[in-house]
């Protein structure tokens, strides 16, 4: 077994990005599992260790020298944007220059997944704030992959070990939800939830799809009969399709200790229906990621942490499962 | 501290009802914290008792002694309606006559509570579909409750150690929800929620609101601004009556473990925000009241189980939360 080349971008250098990219480096589980690569900038990472109390135990690679030496990377390394934002960088404190870096790392992280020089990205936070600062126009990393891949079929996963939950809405207000539900699009949540379940399991996935109302509409007593119109016939077409799902259950008892043993991954109607259970349940360990992208990305689930950046205090826990999550998905 | 009477009404006599009432008279907590009074039938509970190998230790008071007697009672005690149903009682098969008389045995507790007979009735699971066969027009528990009191002010609570929701919609569609929140409306839940969880803790709660939009709105960014035009405007006012209240919280980060720790109740905008994490966390203990009630009332958190009704099988732990809740209500 060949271990897959992962990108794991440094983010935000004001943040806790570099310390936890330095703690998955010199974690003894991921050299097991992958070939991590940092997309950052070593100067910073050096400095960062130095402050920690920490070893940097990685090669470092110029980025000018990438693009022809990529294949023989095969031991943790640093890939060196030099971009000399140190002089002037405090941590905790971000910048037009860190909005700047942390979106260059990012976007050679995306040329090199879609040139298979990675197998993967996984993402350290960045700064929504300083991406603005530094006049760049998108919001977070979602919005640059969208725009870099132009994916047509894609829906968000929150993934951990206790819960998996996957998303026919998510940033939409509370009363726009029904309106944006189709069977179309639940069928296409549920074949881009078993693809990736599929990868990561290994087996053909159990899923569970959540109903709309509560008790799932108990057959039409509340609601505008949402599950009897929209959500069966998806479900139906997805059995015909010969996918293992049930539903519609009544959201409220579909995260029972029992249920989620059983079940793979659920498929929910709306943000809070799915992000509500999986922070409640798996709040330090779960990764984010967008199915149906050309590419393979998941995410910290944590933000840059700006009042304890490089203090020695952030945990890699989230970083670790984001790796493990992207090392599954691209076998 | 004299211990409080409690009425415990046996439910419907097919299902697990007679079993957790006979479990909840031998647990050795409930004659110390209340004095337990089941009102149902003697004959039903011996021939249970003796099905699944206890013995029941109560007093039998027939009903038609109860109105000279009440008084007097100080120990664990059945109030026995004699309705006969035993000779035709099938365990796991409900009927018109069992449908019948649990309502009995709740209206005759309701009398009672309103009557300071009892300081608070405890509710064992009856069957919807048995009272439909006995032509009694109501579906449940809080439907006869809501005839019988004409409480103009009331809303549901889930309590459990781990986890308390109060709701301001709750058996709705999902699209009503947006045109059932009102500040007036918000401002009497959170009320009802602050005087009930003073009287648990006996101290002034820390009450939280959740939003009703994906990260409450991100300040207008989803939805329709319920956050600022409705919820905000009831926390303020909650506020200035002296209420320890926070939000509105993103509802997907208002139930982290930390947070739940810091947070007495959350007062929740629909039905499934607060009861998913309700069942996710707490499946086996909340307890589910109404409060606003002239009487007070708590209830098991299960249905009437009828496959595994008189098996010895059933668990009284919902029942035991229940009685525990209603003791803490009564004080």
């Amino acid at each position: 077994m060949s271990r897959p080349r992962i990108a794991i971008t440094m983010g935000d250098p004001a943040g806790v990005g570099p310390e936890v990219c330095l703690r998955a480096l010199a974690h003894p589980e991921i050299p097991q599992i992958c070939i991590p690569v940092i997309f950052g900038d070593a100067a910073v990472l050096q400095e960062c260790a130095a402050r920690i109390g920490l070893t940097m135990s990685a090669s470092i690679i110029p980025l000018k020298t990438w693009a022809q030496n990529w294949k023989s990377v095969c031991e943790p390394s640093v890939l060196d944007f030099g971009l000399t934002v140190l002089p002037d960088l405090k941590p905790g404190l971000i910048s037009a220059a860190t909005g700047r870096v942390s979106y260059d790392y990012f976007n050679v992280a995306i040329d090199a997944a879609l040139d298979r020089q990675v197998a993967a990205i996984v993402t350290a936070p960045l700064s929504k704030e300083a991406l603005r600062m530094a006049g760049i126009g998108f919001p977070g990393h979602t919005e640059i992959l969208a725009a870099r891949t132009q994916a047509p079929r894609v829906c968000m996963m929150q993934y951990s070990e206790e819960i998996t939950c996957t998303f026919v809405t998510v940033h939409v207000g509370y009363r726009e939800v029904p309106s944006l539900l189709t069977k179309e699009r639940i069928l296409e949540v549920i074949d881009l939830t078993a693809t990736a379940l599929e990868r990561i399991r290994g087996r053909r996935p159990t899923l569970a799809v959540c109903g709309l109302n509560p008790h799932a509409g108990e057959h039409g007593l509340f609601g505008d009969r949402e599950e009897e119109r929209i959500i069966i016939p998806a479900i139906e077409a997805a059995r015909a399709k010969g996918h293992l799902i049930e539903g519609p259950l009544p959201p409220d008892t579909a995260f029972l200790p029992w249920k989620r043993r059983s079940t793979d991954a659920f498929i929910c109607m709306y943000h809070d229906q799915g992000h509500i259970p999986v922070k409640a349940l798996a709040f330090d360990s779960a990764v984010n990621t967008t199915l149906g992208l050309p590419i393979i990305r998941t995410s910290v689930d944590h933000g840059t942490a700006l009042d304890i950046a490089w203090q020695g205090k952030a945990r890699p826990d989230s970083l670790l499962s984001a790796v493990r999550l992207a090392v599954k998905l691209a076998s």
